[in-house]
């Protein structure tokens, strides 16, 4: 066997590919974050953050991960015995009601099968079972099953019950259309490893006037968390200098290509990937799969995890595995953040040749055929 | 006036210069962070932090600010109506004595006039009259005054008494010298953007044997900062893949240079700063200034805003003003990280210039002389 030159592609849903501009925008010289200099970039950074979230309501930098984000929602808006209604449809669901749960509030589970997504109705119905809930916590992109939730139609139901909703948009922001302003999002969180193209390391977290006025009453303890402690200076704490730096640029380059270009984007390679995995004759995991990422079934005479390590240490190409009970059951492949038509041609063919490697049977190329004739389709 | 060239001195006590090579270490590729391969790169980073804290108890690396790291120690080992003591000198003092309160703990403060110090007695005093008291927390360096606390004669105190000892090392850490384990620190907490030369965004805390047992017990909630979701997987959240990059790096440079090396340099240029400033005539703010800043109060000719401005805006030398009630009236020159003997001379110069340009009378040289005297004597 010739020794060939192995390349990266990280087609995991976050970290996602670093655009090298951006990597380098990193290594920019550290400034203080107190000095006029700083404040400046910072107020672009978050000028820019709230076009890409489409909202001029407060938004917040943190230096956290996703999940700190998430905390902060709940921390600010949820008092201990209040009843939270929680969309539960895998990981990242459950991670809601365990942050409402940890901070005392009685959370009422809409519990979805992996996979399945929540209706309008669904919550509507919750809704009036229970008038006295304060709030709804649901996702954008469920990260983990690959099922993108109609958070246009949760809310519009949610407001017209005058109640809070409050979004993870973690994985989903960006790739998939968001409106917070427009869909009247009380709370919408999100992390810089996603579609914003940049490394781990910034949270994100948007608060309507209502969520302002439902955390001026709130009791639950907390500080680095504290959103008034934000309101009151954006940097309350030594914020994350250099990918602030980075935000300011990858929010440029949004702005630069069209929030709606981007979605657009998204949903034509999501297709393409979709098309080249369904030509390979391989399932679907999720029963409304988005622009974010791909769950596909392991077809029975695959070992799910080798697929996964194989992709990566032989390939160098990094695809997700299923979490939890979902290992090595499902496998992710995510066409989300600075991703371009090769990317999909790329993922699918290493796929093609994976599969083959661990005895799937199928013929060279007909994945990728039907990701070119997306292509050709949609004239890009 | 021709025009000049500004290259900028970063001079203040964190963010602190952060070397080229390492700022290029976090533009690499961001990977994914469930693979091996960025397990092992993690591991490898908290292996050499551990020798940097000197400790081999857990320690753990923070998508966050120092002040996540504080709250971490704080909910994890505080538990609401428990009694603690505070040593509470200056801003960050006043940062524990917040966050204990926050998360309803009755704190009994050891409160000295700002730029003073504790010393062990007052610590075992205080231990004495409170004997239900289950902690002491306490500050290595008050990076608001410029003051270091003798930590290590405050720890035999405090374990004499059989209690927790937290340490807020954020600034202090590599500049001065502190031993975890030698010391029998219970929880030391850190941050990035100090003494490790790397730009803002990770925190780090330790956890000895008594610190989780009284963990174990503990009744506050939290989540995020959960020490026992990182013991059971040190990335329960997506962890900050590239600054750990740069901090793999940050303490391979630090081993390489010997962290008794370290100290010693910090101390040295801490020694050159303070002769400098001495020479011209004014007056060090700290009672017991330590290796990592010098506290220096504004002559009253002068107007301390328009010092740090000016050095900042028109020489590109950044040093901090004063903070809260000491705005105007003192500055603060650090010696802190990425730090070398022509640093200490571009700082004495650039105070020589601006206090001349702001009507201070001296004589030009007189600071920098009495700084390569230093140099001279130390033979470095």
């Amino acid at each position: 066997m010739a020794k060939m030159v192995k390349k990266n592609y990280l087609l995991a849903p976050g970290p996602t590919p670093v655009p090298t501009d951006l990597l380098l925008e990193g290594a920019r010289e550290t400034i203080h974050h107190r000095t006029p200099q700083f404040k400046k970039i910072m107020e672009e950074a978050i000028e820019g953050t709230k076009y890409v979230f489409q909202t001029t309501n407060d938004l917040f930098l943190l230096a956290s991960s996703g999940t700190g984000a998430m905390e902060m929602a709940v921390v600010n808006l949820v008092s201990p015995g209040e009843k939270v209604i929680v969309v539960v449809g895998g990981k990242f669901g459950e991670r809601w009601q365990q942050l409402c749960e940890t901070y005392g509030a009685e959370v009422v589970p809409i519990k979805l099968e992996y996979g399945d997504y929540a209706t309008p109705e669904m919550i509507d119905e919750k809704l009036k079972e229970h008038p006295d809930a304060v709030a709804v916590f649901t996702t954008l992109s469920e990260t983990s099953t690959g099922t993108v939730m109609d958070i246009e139609g949760f809310a519009k139901v949610v407001k017209a019950h005058g109640k809070l909703i409050v979004v993870d948009a973690i994985s989903g922001l960006i790739a998939q259309p968001l409106k917070t302003d427009e869909w009247k999002l009380d709370v919408v969180v999100a992390g810089s490893q996603k579609g914003f193209m940049l490394p781990p390391g910034l949270g994100f977290i948007t608060f309507s006037e209502d969520a302002w006025k439902k955390a001026e009453k709130n009791s639950v303890p907390s500080f680095y968390f504290n959103a008034f402690a934000y309101k009151k200076n954006p940097a309350p704490y030594t914020p994350a200098v250099n990918l602030i730096y980075q935000l300011k640029k990858a929010v440029e380059m949004l702005k630069e290509e069209g929030i709606e270009n981007v979605w657009e984007r998204h949903r034509i390679l999501a297709d393409a990937i979709r098309e080249g995995v369904k030509a390979l004759g391989l399932e679907f995991f999720s029963k409304r799969p988005g622009n974010v990422l791909t769950a596909v079934k392991v077809p029975e005479s695959v070992d799910g995890q080798k697929l996964v390590s194989l992709m990566r240490d032989e390939f160098g190409v990094t695809i997700a595995g299923g979490q939890g009970s979902m290992k090595g059951k499902i496998f992710r492949i995510a066409h989300l953040g600075y991703m371009s038509k090769f990317d999909t041609i790329v993922a699918i063919s290493a796929l093609e040749m994976a599969l083959r490697k661990l005895g799937y049977k199928l013929e060279y190329g007909t994945g990728l055929k039907a990701v070119e004739e997306v292509f050709e389709r949609e004239d890009v």
